[in-house]
Formats: C-alpha cells, sequence, structure tokens
C-alpha cells in the first residue's frame, strides 16, 4: 500500500466527510480515532486508535504522512509544534490554530488587526467583571463549543459558575444582533483564497439548528465585507484549509466577528450539496495545496438543518420515512449513537423557493430527530 | 460493531463508488474484495478478500448481510442460488441476472416481449453465420465487454478467432445507426421504477470514451420511448437496483436494444455530480428496498469523460495540473494503477453551454490521460 497523503487527527463526523471527498480525489487518508467505531474509523480503512494528546500516538498516526490535518482544535500546541519540527506540514499551523483554541489571543489579534469586534476584557475577579459592566457574556477562553463555557451575566451571581470553573475567562459585550452569519473561507500555503457566500445561521441554544445559503436578504456590501474579513483573518494569520468566521450582524447594520473555527464547519455543511465544490473537498484541497474548486452556489437556495438526537434511536430504519416524505433531500447521518440533543447527522434541501426548501429539510430533520 | 446493511461482491470501482453514496445514507457495506488494494477495498474498512467464484468465501463474505449486490456480472448463478436459498436477498437477483450475463437468454426475452432488438441467431457453425448473412456482428453470449468478444464479420474469414474461441456465440445484423443512447432506471423490489434522462454514449475502440447528458438534440419521443423500455424492461425482469439499457438510434430514427446491464453503469457516471440522485445513491437506496430519490438533471448539460491509462503514471501528482487548468472539473480517481487504456478514472464537467462542458472535461482527462 501506498503510504498515505494526508493523516487526519480526530476522528468525528467532520473527518468522515472529508473521507467523502476523498475517495473522488483518490487521496489516501490514515486517520488517528478515539475509539474503534467512531464516526470517521466507520469509512476510513486505514485508521488507529489513540489518544490524540499523548505525542508517541500522534507520532505513529502521522508516521509515514507528509501532511496533518484535523477534525477539531484540541490537540495540544506543544504536541503540533513537535511534529512540524519533525517534518510534518500541520495544516493549519500551531501558530495559526492558537487563534483558534484561545478566545483571549483571537480577541487581541482581531483586535491589533482592527477587524471589528465586540468589545471584550479579560476578566480574572469579579472586580473586573463589575468594571466591564453588565450585560456581559462571559466565555472560558478555552475549550467551550456548542454553548459549553459561555454564560450570559446580567448580575453577579450569574458569574458564579463562569468563576468556579477556574479558567481563564473573557468578557465580551452582549452584542445587539438581527441575526448570526458565518463567512468560510478555504486558503492553501501557495495563499490562494476563495470565499463562499456568506450564509445566516441559527442557534438553538447555543448549537447551530439551520443554515441558509445564501443569508436572505444580506446587503451585497455587508456580503462582501464578511468575505473579506474572513480572507483577511485567513491571511494574516496565515490559516491553510478552511476557515470559518462567525460573524454577528447587529441590529444597526454592522459586522462583528463572534467566534473563528479552523477546519471545516458545521455553518458550511451545506456546500456538499450545494456548491459546487464542497467545504471538504476544499479544505483537503487546500491542506495538500492543490488547486482550489469554485466556491458558488449550485442553487438559489440551500438549507442545512442539522440533526440532533431525539426519540428515535434508529436513524438506519428512519431514512426510509425520511426518503418517503422528503425523497430529494440529502440525507448525511454520522454513525453516532443517539443521544439526546447530539449532532448524529444533517439534511440538506435545494432549490428555487426559500420557504419550500426551509420546510423540506426542517420536516426532514424533524423525522429523524423524532 | 452492527452487523453491514449490504454486502457487495466485487472490489472495482462501481463498489467504490457506491461506498461514497454509503457514508451519507449511513450503510455499513461489507465487501468481498479480490485482493487486498483494489479500487473499493481502499475506502471500505469492513472488507474481506478472496474469489467470487468459490462458495464458501461468498458465504462468508454475505455471513450477517441481509441483502447482497454486485460490482459485476461474474457470479456464478448457482452460487446467487444458494446464498438466495439461505436467506440472503440477492439483488438483483439470479432469475434477473442471467439476462445480463447471457446474450443468447436476453435476446430471445427481449424478442417475446417484443422489445425492438437488431435482428439476431445463435450461430454455432459457419453455415449458420453464412446464412445469418453478412455483414454481422459476432458476440459470445456470455463474458464479454468493453469491445471484447465481439468481432464484426464482413466475410468468413472474419469470423476465425471466434469460432476458435469455442464460445457459444450470437450473431446480430450489424446495425446503421447515428448514435448510441444509454436509459439507466433505478428499481426497488417493492417496485417503485424511476428513470434518468436517456444519454449519448460515445465509444472509442469499443469502449466508452463519454457521455453526454441528456443526450443532444433527441427526439422527445425517442427519450420517452428509450425510458418506457428501460422501464418495462426492470419490471417485466424483475430487476432490482440499476438497470442500463444501451440501445442505437439508427439512421432512420428507430431504437435499438444493443446491451443490458444490471449494476450502476458508466453511462451514469455522470450522475454523481450531474443529477439530483447518483445512480449509486439510488442503486443502494433500490437494493435495500428504501424510496428512491429525483433522477433529473441538476444542470442544462453534465458531460463525463473516461480517464484512460495513458502516457501518465502518476494520477495522484497529475491532479493538480488537472485542477489548475479545469478548477471546476469534478474528478474521480479509482485509486488503481495505470496501464494502457485502462479505465483508471473519470471527469465530470456541467453547465449551460455544450460546447465549455465537454471540451473542459475532455481536456482534463487528456491532462490525466497524458
Amino acid at each position: 500500500m501506498t503510504p498515505p497523503e494526508l493523516a487526519i487527527i480526530g476522528g468525528g463526523q467532520l473527518a468522515r466527510m472529508m473521507q467523502q471527498a476523498a475517495v473522488g480525489l483518490g487521496i489516501h487518508i490514515r486517520l488517528l480515532a478515539e475509539a474503534p467505531d467512531v464516526s470517521a474509523a466507520q469509512v476510513i480503512p486505514d485508521h488507529i486508535v489513540g489518544d490524540y494528546t499523548d505525542l508517541a500516538t500522534l507520532r505513529e498516526a502521522v508516521a509515514d504522512a507528509p501532511v496533518v490535518t484535523f477534525d477539531h482544535e484540541h490537540v495540544p500546541p506543544e504536541h503540533l509544534n513537535a511534529l512540524a519540527s519533525e517534518g510534518h506540514a500541520c495544516r493549519p499551523g500551531p501558530h495559526a490554530l492558537l487563534f483558534a483554541q484561545d478566545k483571549g489571543s483571537m480577541r487581541e489579534r482581531l483586535g491589533a488587526m482592527g477587524v471589528p469586534c465586540p468589545r471584550n476584557a479579560s476578566v480574572t475577579t469579579l472586580d473586573d467583571l463589575e468594571a466591564f459592566g453588565y450585560p456581559a457574556v462571559v466565555k472560558t477562553t478555552r475549550g467551550g463549543y456548542d454553548g459549553k463555557g459561555v454564560w450570559v451575566v446580567r448580575a453577579a451571581a450569574d458569574a458564579d459558575e463562569a468563576f468556579a470553573s477556574g479558567r481563564d475567562l473573557l468578557a465580551e459585550e452582549l452584542v445587539d444582533f438581527r441575526r448570526e452569519l458565518s463567512a468560510l473561507v478555504a486558503r492553501s500555503p501557495s495563499g490562494e483564497v476563495r470565499s463562499y457566500p456568506v450564509v445566516e445561521s441559527r442557534q438553538v441554544d447555543g448549537v447551530c439548528s439551520e443554515v441558509i445559503a445564501p443569508a436572505p436578504d444580506l446587503d451585497p456590501a455587508l456580503d462582501a465585507e464578511a468575505r473579506a474579513i474572513a480572507e483577511r483573518i485567513a491571511t494574516e494569520l496565515d490559516v491553510t484549509g478552511i476557515l470559518a468566521v462567525e460573524l454577528f450582524e447587529t441590529t444597526d447594520g454592522r459586522l462583528l466577528v463572534n467566534e473563528l473555527a479552523m477546519r471545516p464547519h458545521n455553518t458550511g455543511h451545506w456546500t456538499i450539496d450545494g456548491a459546487h465544490t464542497s467545504q471538504f473537498e476544499n479544505h483537503l484541497r487546500a491542506v495538500l495545496d492543490l488547486p482550489l474548486g469554485p466556491t458558488e452556489s449550485r442553487d438559489t437556495w440551500s438549507v442545512m438543518v442539522n440533526v440532533l438526537g431525539g426519540s428515535v434511536d434508529d436513524l438506519v430504519a428512519q431514512r426510509a420515512v425520511v426518503e418517503a416524505a422528503e425523497p430529494g433531500v440529502k440525507i448525511h447521518l454520522y454513525g453516532k449513537t443517539v443521544k439526546a440533543g447530539r449532532k448524529v447527522g444533517h439534511v440538506t434541501a435545494y432549490g428555487p423557493q426559500l420557504d419550500e426548501v426551509l420546510s423540506s429539510a426542517r420536516r426532514a430533520a424533524k423525522i429523524f430527530g423524532g
């Protein structure tokens, strides 16, 4: 067997969907999976099982792979530096990944770049927070996701759990936003950058629920500004692969950067069925320094709705019910055991009428969710 | 690990592309591969390696799989009957597959159904062939593919090799055709049938070279007739999964059935990127008796061009050259070692202008072929 072109650390659904794109491109992937039966290990034959926080395990996984990329942002930076010094191209590299791993560093860097962000400050004590003022959003600088590690603080008592966490904390203004947007770009080590149409992302309880591409009625100037912000961040931070920039569109028509993710992102899943090149294919093309593919939408509207674990345990059996009700909806199951609220798949619908597309995707997701 | 939903016999590119569709649908496939490194074994973790002509090996491969389908039509019918009697649903079943395996049986059955076919006769001796008349196309009834086992006979001497083969032979009139068409349908055990737009298929030396979807300037009555023929054959022969009906469009505007294939077919590869549901996804949905997906084209024109082995040995490295020249072309590599004339991949382009789409796909295939 030829050596892998690429090693992926982490066996979640993002690695699984990278493999879907890799098959056509003929990319041999080596996977480091957390357990034998995780989402991506089910579809990538060349995988080893082990702990990504253990350097020896990482070395074994990437041994004969010239390029390394990631399903998540949790690999310790010192291990990435070690792999890089041993000749593996980590994409994105630890110098870029830092700004997705640490919200404090991200805010500092974006601030220095003049990128519009919510007002923010590092807070160590309640006095710091009082000085910052209420209402505030308090976040752990590291490790938060899907609403975890985030507290909306309107009075001192709301911050108890945050300070009890013992984590480094960041306070941000509670932004009065009209909606959340996401700007996705792919960037290769050679510096080629391509941005996707800006999408609207709708959250429920801090978890992405649905994405509409393109964001309806978005002012073209804001679309261009969001794409320019994402392209500039990708370039100045030397991101390789996909960068997702989550933004607030404020009620007074400004854009503020909320979060960065340096990997294929939930707000880009619509691209598998809805864009000329999926974010997963462009992530692979970018990290392998191949020319990027076109990022335009294939249809007027694409809608992605997450399938969250609900009362249906057997998603495979439920597939037939979904297909009978919504034969045109594209189904993406992640091979995960259903747990309440867990992302276990997504569905995509596309077409000329937004209301039809949206209700079709929602119905399908609801049948899966139960 | 849960038991497989489906076993696939044969590890070629068709099984590989079925796996691409299976990932999203969450279908766990067990593969019987001819060798450890064949095309589909590279992307299906749950595979065993063995000989599909050996019943014990087949039994091991399908052991806990309720449904069995195929990458090719070469599994001995008696083995399929054995698997079926042991409770495995073979889709398509041996009673249908017979008509794809044996051209004599196919001609007899289609003739009885009144389906338009080239004039034909079984020939055992040169006298039989002389009685049939020249020019004739002489074919082995079994095992021919991609122009192998087919002789154009204009005089007795042209038939020497055919008779020397010792195989059962069929003589057919040499049809004066304008072009070759292909009608693809998916049919489920429940009887649901969906047909794809009829395509034009262009052959070089008996090997499919390129496919244009839909067939340009096809009389709508012929499109409807071709689809009706394919739907009727699928239904009356009880085909499950994809059926491809290759047809001649004669110079005087009639349709004649040339060949049948009961599996995803080279003339349907365009559907991966060009139709709402790929033939591979609909094959899986059909053999698992799931509701079928829409078969319409997503774009005005889709063109598929085969990548045949040429002077380029390293297709993976050549990918970057193709992507730089034709960033919008969709690449499908099969993970096969390059040999002269071997199908090692295909490319697809789609868009509103046929001439642009065609030249784009041809250029990309030529860069791969060298």
